[in-house]
């Protein structure tokens, strides 16, 4: 009994309509795709056609209490912190940074509680981990939070010294906040590192709260560190009773005024102010970590209980000799940004107001330059991504676009402090060289962002070519499902049946392919120099003047502080994503 | 020739593992919507069978360049907009509310620009718009719009009279702008009024970029009015200069202080100060308008290109004798609360320490005991939505996520508030009896916004209850769309073959039904009673010093003013939720 007459009807006529229509066949991927999303595979459970269906899965998700509960945890104590936080800076009386710290130490031990808990549950349960994100903590993540962990107990050492040394004069509570935050960090760069790609599957409740829980503390954390860090530059606190005696001050030299409200307070051992400028370096280290943490413990929330399709592994390689133009251009602008910074530091460190404005106009020029190729890069990527309407994928998966948003919602930070320079730059009448080159750099800058979001937005959601060209195209459910030649009866369509020259289409690609990765690459060391130069210490938007003369000091020190440790989260993520589409395009 | 034999086998070892699991017609339904969501019917094109699918609408929207171009254009004008205001708060000189009013000029000129070529544009074109999304701006919400547009509109008109009598002393943007402003504001009521529920299809990328522009705009002029409002509410603006002297004094009466800055301009009528006042008092309206404005507008670019399923029209019947207890004590609450707000009104108005007490305690006991029995409600309705777990439905649907987006994301106002209340009283030491009071109430608040967020959720993500009684349920995605009975040839398990005794089901069901309508029509009136005391300008953060006591007047005036529009907001969108949830359950 042969059933197949019909259904390879209207298989053929499917082929017919491709020949008129080009695009049908990445119709049919997406398609493919759609359908393999449905079909998520139910390891271990009892085998029912009907229960192995996605469906099941979202209906399950659906159902989740706990989802709901984990997000008021998490948004109460948010809240909450930012009540507090906005208390100690606007009363240093009735809410002193004592009681910030208290509320942070409990939920600091709260957090590291959960994660030796889940630590052993997970190590001791032996299918509370079944799947892994592939996806999930990629390795420049791991690596900056390995690293910016160091940093972060560094910084927890040395406040344990200066508090040490003022001991006399200063609440116990000051020390025992480093003590407890030097051993959450050390717990939590372990567990992130450790389970970073975990897909939890057990006491899915207790997990998504307990991540949800770590979110919000590293983000009250972040808050804490970016008001103190934004409170240090400026003269004295914002408390009104030393608003006339300050006011007016704030010009001058950033570092050595974070000291103006204790001078009373005598240190008992030598070193406190070594201690003190080391541990205020390391402050914006700090910063950067609990944004990692946060990124991660939100990607590991996200994939509690899901399931993941084995689909994407695909076997990618890395040739430096695909490229040649792109990483030389890149590693040209790279080195020449490492010179400028080195001698723009140097220049700034002089104190001299004429080195100082050399040493701007230096890093501006070399800024503009390196800008301006990248945007035209960009340019020249987003056109051949719009010429080559081939291979695209549906955004559903959840990785790839929250991938996506933690890129464009990083690049909010820059972009914050684009527009807030150019309004003070337009609003002081750009007079001067350097307010030219300040206005022009954030200018640019503002349209290089938008144009490396839409290139990568556009990257990532594209299929590696590779996997492309030999792939089989399905378009039925159940015949992917069940497999059985004899069974296979409806429209499966190889795609080798398909009329489309393939070989053709392979060969027009290759000059667009080796453009893109000759691009991918030279904006791979262009976002290296860029995350450098920010992560190492340079502030021009201190150095220069402009934003502080427009805005108030503590406005303009706010911007900073929160939008540059996005913009150094940007440039390293974009980074990996340049990385991800130079391998797959 | 027959083919049905496997299948039909199939089928039947469904209904055999259904007779075993209760959950199994769930899973089913939430197949049949995944496959409904799939099969996005595809009216006036070329019928292909592969093209009709799904697959297609995604990779057209992957394609989608005008979804990219219209967000870094919102982005821009927003973080533009932002930087301008930040500007003009702190820096009265350079940056001065004359340039904002410019850019604002500009940018409301474009937008009433394009929707006129909008309005035009659709009208003209045949197959403009060729589906309404029937969810998308309900009545409640275009109501809403039509009130606080003709109190914008007032305000305008106040505002123009205002400044026509200060013509000598005040730039003339000051009168262009409420001229351009009520143009903008008549012209985006109409042009929202009529075409919310549009699924524009044509000429995607310029609608998108015009939909986003809208969107901005109304943003940039809320953050306008809210810093206008908390600017006027303290005693002088921010300016340094100012600082010194006019320190301290920002506790007594909030009404009268907006002048302090401007006394040396002498009005050229009469009506000067009434007109100020009034135009004043319409400020939270139209705050509370350019919200409505935005929430269309990013709805209707959500939906532009978007096709609906017609799938969700429900013929829902509302009869009034179905409940009785909860409307008639949600009607109790409702006048004691409409009674309790004009005595408070009253008394707040006469200036006696002793009465504004007093009025403080009534009006905190009033909302402890209406927002105690609220939150008991729910947690009976949260509860039984728990143990009622038959009728859910996935969260794809996108307008159902959005308006849960918008749900939550308005009550986060109402949450910082309370959070900034909590902290402030915890602070002060929760002296007297009316601190007791705001602290019991802010904790009463909080409770109650976790828990009808979560009803809320829980409630629109259910099916109605009829429709899934006689559904009949699909689990193939050809099946459904051939319709042939012929080639119905899978497991299609039509809903009154599974052996589940579903009268019975219903007869159990009905208590829980009629426990949930009277839920909501309690909440409803609550809800109702809730919004109108601050919409009408009760504010007892203002009239409770221990806010701006704790913190400096000016951060907890934007903590209100930011707050209570969103606050406002919430509590409408709340009682158009419980309707519906009223309806469906």
């Amino acid at each position: 009994m042969r059933w197949h007459a019909p259904q390879q009807a209207s298989g053929f006529s499917l082929c017919s309509s491709n020949s008129r229509n080009m695009t049908t066949k990445q119709d049919l991927e997406a398609i493919e795709n759609q359908i393999s999303a449905i079909q998520v595979s139910s390891h271990g459970e009892t085998v029912n056609p009907v229960l192995a269906h996605g469906g099941f899965k979202i209906v399950e998700k659906g159902r989740n209490w706990g989802w709901l509960l984990s997000g008021f945890i998490s948004l109460n104590i948010l809240l909450l912190g930012i009540a507090i936080v906005c208390g100690s800076v606007f009363n240093k009386i009735q809410i002193s940074s004592s009681h910030l710290l208290i509320f942070l130490i409990l939920i600091v031990i709260l957090t590291t509680v959960w994660m030796v808990y889940y630590k052993i549950h997970t190590s001791r349960v032996f299918n509370a981990v079944l799947y892994k994100d592939s996806h999930a903590g990629p390795v420049w993540l791991r690596g900056g939070l390995i690293l910016f962990g160091v940093c972060s107990v560094l910084m927890d050492i040395f406040k344990i010294i200066y508090y040490v040394g003022r001991i006399h004069c200063e609440s116990p509570v000051k020390i025992a906040f480093p003590v407890v935050q030097a051993l959450f960090v050390i717990v939590q760069t372990y567990v992130l590192w450790v389970h970073a790609k975990d897909c939890v599957q057990i006491q899915q409740i207790i997990t998504r709260c307990g991540l949800m829980l770590t979110l919000s503390t590293n983000l009250v954390v972040w808050m804490m560190a970016v008001t103190e860090e934004s409170l240090h530059q400026t003269v004295a606190p914002v408390d009104p009773l030393y608003n006339s005696s300050s006011n007016g001050g704030h010009k001058s030299n950033v570092e050595s005024q974070g000291r103006a409200g204790d001078s009373e307070c005598k240190c008992i051992h030598d070193m406190c102010d070594v201690f003190e400028k080391a541990y205020f370096y390391l402050y914006p280290f700090n910063i950067e970590y609990s944004l990692f943490a946060s990124a991660m413990a939100y990607v590991m929330w996200k994939n509690v209980d899901r399931q993941m399709d084995e689909h994407h592994s695909h076997n990618l390689r890395f040739s430096l000799w695909d490229v040649l133009i792109g990483p030389v251009a890149g590693l040209i602008i790279l080195v020449a940004g490492l010179a400028t910074f080195v001698m723009y530091e140097v220049d700034v460190a002089k104190e001299e107001p004429k080195k100082k404005e050399e040493a701007l106009i230096m890093h501006y020029i070399m800024n503009i330059v390196a800008i301006l190729l990248m945007s035209i890069a960009t340019l020249i990527g987003c056109i051949i991504f719009r010429m080559d309407k081939r291979d695209q994928v549906s955004g559903k998966s959840p990785t790839r676009s929250l991938d996506v948003g933690l890129l464009v919602g990083s690049s909010l930070g820059q972009f914050l402090i684009c527009y807030f320079t150019i309004a003070a730059v337009l609003a002081s009448g750009v007079q001067g060289r350097i307010n030219g080159l300040d206005l022009t750099n954030s200018i640019l800058t503002v349209i290089q962002l938008c144009l490396q979001n839409a290139f990568l937005i556009k990257g990532l959601h594209r299929e590696p070519f590779k996997e492309t060209e030999t792939a089989t195209v399905y378009a039925n459910v159940m015949a992917e499902r069940e497999r059985d030649p004899e069974r296979r009866s409806s429209s499966i369509v190889p795609a080798h049946t398909l009329p489309i020259p393939l070989m053709l289409l392979q060969g027009r690609l290759s000059w667009k392919r080796r453009i893109l990765k000759e691009i991918c690459a030279f904006l791979l060391f262009c976002n290296v120099i860029l995350w450098i130069i920010p992560a190492f210490g340079a502030r021009p938007q201190f150095d220069n003047t402009v934003g502080s003369d427009i805005y108030e000091f503590q406005t303009w020190a706010a911007v900073v502080n929160i939008g540059m440790p996005f913009g150094i989260f940007y440039r390293m993520h974009s980074v990996a994503s340049l990385f991800e589409v130079c391998l797959t395009s």
